[in-house]
């Protein structure tokens, strides 16, 4: 697993005044991305691990917006893992309409577990997900 | 305590394509008027009871639109108890602009502790809340 | 057309602190219910009605929560018109998990136009549309 | 003017099942404090340019996460100009809570009127405010 195209149709309480979607939401357009790929590498974004319950929060996200996304529209989020290390999966995004790329975003997670008094703890990667995700060539 | 005035300065992420707020962000400006009532009679949202963590969660909102909102409008939420039993709390909101009503709506809280395994458990309400919360007369 | 089932995966942006799904959202479920019954019915939100920018603003909505719902969890959001005049349309809304009831909800409609000066105007259901649409009986 | 403190008391509604505010949630803390900064500067996002109605479309931003926020924390969001060309602003932000910075980010924005069609044209900033806009030294 390296790649994954998500699809969403943009619902009406994406939209904001400016008659376009929010540029928020493309982080969350985004993110369902990256459970969706997670899932379909065997884990997920509320997967236990060592028996512990996990959680990937998220350290850095970005994105540039090249043209606007409306209400109704279909969207193609494709991702690819740009960047895994032994504790974080660096995704990259192209949010695109009809082959025309709308928007170009980036987010890290960190493999965590849940400490017993709250908050998250960094750990490895569980050693299924490590074996089935790769990092990926360039995004198609 | 039986009523407050709560704020809200309509945020651009609080509208949709219409131009107008979304209609489920009316919601949200109640909850945040019951949690600054709750903080104000001495709890809150995630007060503990009895020395476990508890919650709030609504069995029932509503909410009728009357005139809509806009960007940057400044709302006054007015909130105030209309029933109170052993262990619910039920508010009325009158959501204003200069005096003008937009909205008028109701939400029921159930006040409870989490239980370890997960999920909530109705609690009757803490001595102190229910000696400070009482019933109000009509909206001012 | 008199009724709908919607689906939704219930996405981690849709959850709050207390681990479930933030009642606000609810409505938004229902909205994105409505709007795939219009579109099935040959109309959509943002619809022109006699070549004017067409919308329809809700005037009521309510909903009764029964259980949370969680990340992760499938929806169905059974959708039935409880009540059709010349110019609004009532739904009633089951939202459930397999066959579980989790809330139960109603939204009304006012079939407008946008007024070129800003600000909506209701006007009768268009023709094709009011041919097309029935109330329907109990849901499902 | 060339940096702001804006402040915002966390929301039930800002948290998700983590127990901490959704990283998306930050991107709208940046950007009332955008519009509160515009606002002060003699501006808004919905202000007119030469009689036609504007607004500030971004086309990038960013968010390091560096410590989670919770529910009911006040947080201060420090803004200051990064960088002003003749069409745009790029903020940064420093994110904070009792003096301990929780996020680090960034947008840019472009000034921009609406097209009668639909859609944004790039304008350059209105004499007024380009003249009280400069760029900020480092953040405090």
């Amino acid at each position: 697993m390296h790649e994954l195209i998500a699809r969403h149709r943009v619902e009406f309480s994406d939209t904001d005044a400016g008659g376009v979607v929010h540029f928020s939401r493309f982080f969350v357009f985004m993110e369902n991305a990256e459970d969706e790929f997670l899932r379909a590498a065997g884990g997920g974004f509320t997967q236990t691990v060592g028996g512990r319950p996990g959680g990937w929060p998220k350290v850095a996200a970005s994105c540039q917006y090249l043209s606007p996304a409306r209400f109704g529209d279909t969207l193609e989020i494709h991702l690819r893992v740009a960047r895994k290390t032994s504790r974080t999966l660096t995704y990259e995004y192209s949010i695109r309409r009809g082959g025309k790329e709308l928007a170009r975003g980036s987010t890290t997670s960190v493999c965590c577990v849940q400490r017993p008094e709250g908050g998250f703890e960094a750990v490895p990667l569980p050693a299924d997900l490590d074996a089935r995700i790769q990092e990926a060539p360039e995004l198609r």
